[in-house]
């Protein structure tokens, strides 16, 4: 594992968001649903509004090569995870910065970007704010890495439904946008999301497959059915612009994915996940892709909002950090996306593993008191309810 | 999973030890090496002196069952564990009891003890102490468990190196001891051990395999060198006492064991792990197994008394905190022992999850600095040393 990196400590500062910003202007007459793909078609006819100023740090493929070809389904993803990243740093700064107000003698905790470049091909950007006030450990990655694809993650990618020959010689482009947002106070649930593109060519017969996979999904240590309704019907409205059963189906495709088999419990209270989206074509794939990924903002931050300043007890903590060491056992053991990052060669592990709390607790045998709030909680972890 | 189980906390007083104590007397004109094997010998010869007491708890196997056949390795190695388990219990008791005295206000931690059994067979004794004053979480269960062997356990039981053929029909027989002891102070290193004994029989050629498993292995926070030196040494005597060639294979395999592949280190700073021993014959085999297990209290007690009481700051604790989180790391994503039992139908999984911490902390990109303690053993964690 060789990998050049570059650190930085970074605030994200409004006016780091000029060339968004003049987008977005450009854009409020239009429908949020459209807004990302839209951004995508003026940034080719306004190229000049596009610089590294736009992003978190420096694209992984020089931005000329990115834009000059739109094209190319590689390209206009890692403009679009770039474009993500920045929005959901951008939004998380702004509740960290809005909470540290209060008193104001603080400064609050920044974004750290580190860009970092594979030997082997391609490279990512990490951004991760820990030990805010709000925000106990947030992570926010985009990678881009491309290459031969080794045994064990052929395999990976196996268990994801594409039968590759054992034989075959595959050539692989992965994209994707990944992130998890552990909050401080346990009345604020921890979000995870990840959006990702994938090529593999099998050289040996020159067969090309691509697709796209991805989800969001909520983890709350002390339920507010309100907030958990919410949630879900912000990514059934998402849904609903491409296609009717998709919310139906990806629901449950996340509770059974998002499932600790040895406890028989799931991991939150779920969302959307899917893999292997290859139809109706590329571009109405891209673009329910899109959707999704515009419903980040508007499921997840009004639930930070509405819990944030809420009290909490120290049983109330307690218990967050035991269902945090239940987050670690799923990443760790069943999470596919983990194993295929860490069976990946020159792979940045710290970039995989930013997805594990700050802080887990493993209690032996704890079993919440029935009738307890925690209790009422697991409730809904042994038995997905529907929500919308 | 179903099982019954019964839960008792328990102080391991030495009144309940008379009939190991009456032996104990017996024995002590015998070698330490030879008083493992001569309390089984002397248990059939002495048949009143063994009984529930004797042990943390009731057999899983009737006990009237254990004693009535002298020949049979399954019961010998049940009685073996069920001893190494009560004798490591009150070892440690001793230990928590003692750093209590110092104020003598407070009542100390005890151990819970669970023994439960399998619907599909066998069963296990859990004695875990949690939240002690030096002990911050220890463990040693035991297990009994056979069976019919599902595919996914028996691919985990291949890696081992045993090649069944993929539609065997395959029967099990596994027996063990597994320990993980976290101590509070980060100056006192966790311990781990486990022994164990199998059988499988390959019901469609009626072919039988049996083989012995096990190891210690110690994870220092701090480096002590010459505790660690005392540590390896003590193993290294029990190995030399049956083949010279053993210490020096044995910690090899260990370094190369707990290894965390993605982080380029070792979980500790090793001890002993061998699988497979099946040679130079079954009684020899389990000769030196009892040696191992009997260095188990002499390798790592004097190491807990030279380092209890020594101060520590708050950053000594975090790095312990962190150090614990590679912990997890290794033991959710590489060991063996954790992967078959999570995937072996009817395992109790908080028996197999007592090895993790009682708190662990991940922090992006941490890295020590350069010369300073954590430093000294991130050296010895990146490269292996020779201690004796």
């Amino acid at each position: 594992m060789v990998y050049v990196l570059v650190s930085t400590r970074k605030r994200v500062h409004t006016r780091q968001l000029i060339g968004n910003k003049t987008l977005k202007a450009n854009l409020s007459k239009f429908g949020k649903s459209s807004s990302l793909l839209l951004s995508l078609m003026l940034w080719k006819s306004k190229e000049t509004e596009i610089n590294e100023k736009s992003f978190m740090s420096e694209t992984i493929t020089p931005l000329k090569d990115l834009l000059s070809d739109s094209e190319s389904m590689r390209k206009k993803f890692e403009l679009f995870v770039m474009k993500v990243q920045k929005d959901v740093c951008h939004e998380l700064q702004k509740v960290e910065d809005k909470d540290n107000d209060i008193d104001g003698n603080h400064e609050s905790a920044n974004f750290r970007v580190d860009r970092w470049t594979r030997e082997e091909g391609g490279g990512g950007v990490s951004c991760v704010l820990e030990d805010g006030r709000v925000f106990e450990k947030a992570g926010v990655n985009i990678s881009v890495v491309y290459g031969t694809l080794g045994a064990p993650a052929a395999q990976q990618m196996k268990s994801r439904g594409k039968a590759f020959k054992d034989n075959a010689d595959l050539k692989f482009f992965a994209c994707g946008v990944s992130s998890v947002i552990h909050p401080r106070n346990p009345n604020v649930p921890t979000l995870h999301f990840n959006y990702r593109y994938f090529e593999v060519q099998d050289v040996t017969n020159d067969e090309k497959y691509w697709w796209f996979g991805g989800g969001t999904d909520m983890t709350p240590y002390i339920l507010d059915e309100k907030d958990v309704t919410h949630f879900h019907q912000t990514l059934k409205n998402a849904c609903d612009r491409h296609n009717k059963t998709y919310y139906q189906k990806f629901k449950k495709w996340c509770d059974q994915y998002f499932f600790i088999n040895h406890r028989n419990e799931c991991r939150g209270i779920g969302g959307l996940f899917f893999d292997d989206i290859d139809h109706p074509n590329q571009k109405e794939a891209f673009d329910f892709v899109k959707s999704c990924a515009d419903a980040i903002i508007p499921c997840y931050i009004p639930v930070v909002n509405n819990n944030v300043n809420k009290g909490y007890s120290y049983s109330d903590r307690q218990w967050q950090l035991l269902r945090r060491g239940r987050y670690v056992e799923f990443n760790l053991i069943y999470d596919r996306g983990t194993k295929f990052g860490l069976v990946t060669p020159g792979s940045r592990y710290e970039s995989i593993l930013m997805s594990l709390p700050l802080v887990a607790k493993w209690q032996y045998c704890h079993s919440p008191e029935p009738g307890s709030k925690e209790d009422r909680l697991m409730q809904v972890l042994k038995k997905p309810r529907e929500w919308v």
